[in-house]
């Protein structure tokens, strides 16, 4: 994990890193960092990359109000990642068959499938990179939607380290499979009218998650508008179950 | 509206009262009541009654942590309220219809419906009556799960005073036209193995709710094992859209 640089604002320390080759970013509180602080794992959404302000300003109230840290990666073909043909492909026709009409929730997940298969061992050496440091890695969560839940399901699924997560606005049989392998607690948002995603396919997809403890949160509006309330309350989920607030 | 009986336990007041021969129960803080504070119905469930303990204990959370008051009311052939021929009737087939393995949503549906009509103008009376007091009526929230939501959709439909409601446990196409005009703020609560209540119909139930503000909250179990976190959270929702918690 090579660092490359370091800003601070508001008592968070922000660090982009690199990690064979894959560039991310490491949120703190400044000052030198006490063992087993929890760490949130945060993945952007297709499109988006590391520092999409969303994504930021969720980080730093992972620091700022939940006493964790957190930690985010430019998924494969995003942000400052080379993007390969078929990324390309991806992007042009995704906004095709959306301008057709045509129905896109299989042709996503076979390509966020393909990316998932990258991105989960990238996520679990950062992982280890982080548990290797002298502060030690305390409990992890994982928090992301649409990408950041084709990628974090079966990250779930593989690492026993992440020990809760909130998923959403996915939803597709391809990935049942990692969705059952999935034990820990869940909080799982859906857009009631999303545009990307059927809604029994994202039913369906909670329905098969293998955690005891899981909940569903259904909201009105689209794909890119779920309600500020329950974004900030996903958050204390997470925090709840890493033990930083009640 | 005439008060038979009075206690006070812990800061809290509970009243017991008939109006046109409906037995309710009031909850307040001790002392003189001020102007404007608000006020939670509370309806129960099918084959129970106004002072069952968890809607005691809900109702005390209304008024120790959330500053409301709070009333509930026996429903038609609950409680202290004589059982008509057809509620005898309801109370012997349930059971055996379930035992049989039959399917109950359609017939719950009609008899709850039944129940509901005479209901509604209950509740408006003790509506009129509270307000007709000298401390008036605050924003009026409605809490009711299951039967309490066969009568609290067509309630909140008809009765403008009803300012936010939590609903769930229900769902049949029966209550669509009620739902659709509802146009308060609602939480849903939808338990994801319910063995009363098709998922499919209360999935649809809450996509009729004709409110721009709703959110569905499902989690695994049966009808009567709804978690304790997210029947708190329900009430804090009422509490929130109440003037009562941020």
């Amino acid at each position: 994990m090579h660092f490359t640089s370091e800003s601070s604002a508001d008592g968070v320390t922000q660090r982009r890193f690199t990690l064979d080759g894959v560039p991310g970013v490491l949120w703190q509180p400044d000052g030198p960092p006490p063992g087993g602080r929890p760490l949130v794992l945060l993945g952007h959404g297709g499109g988006q990359h590391k520092l999409v302000p969303g994504l930021v300003d969720r980080a730093r109230r992972c620091v700022r109000e939940l006493g964790c840290a957190a930690v985010a990666l430019d998924a494969p073909g995003h942000g400052e990642r080379p993007r390969s043909a078929q990324d390309e492909r991806f992007a042009t026709e995704i906004g095709e068959l959306i301008a057709a009409g045509r129905p896109i929730s299989a042709w996503v997940a076979r390509h966020t499938a393909a990316l998932a298969e990258r991105a989960v061992p990238e996520w679990v050496a950062v992982l280890d990179a982080l548990g290797g440091r002298a502060e030690g890695l305390g409990p992890v969560g994982y928090w992301g939607l649409s990408l950041g839940s084709a990628i974090g399901i079966p990250l779930a699924a593989a690492e026993p380290r992440v020990a809760v997560a909130v998923f959403g606005l996915t939803g597709h049989p391809s990935q049942t499979e990692a969705a059952e392998r999935v034990g820990v607690p869940v909080e799982f948002l859906l857009q009631w009218d999303d545009e990307l995603v059927l809604r029994e396919g994202a039913l369906a997809l909670f329905g098969a998650l293998g955690s005891r403890e899981k909940t569903l949160h259904a909201n009105p509006g689209g794909h890119l508008e779920l309600p500020e309330p329950q974004l900030l309350s996903s958050e204390r989920f997470l925090a709840r179950h890493l033990g930083r607030v009640e």
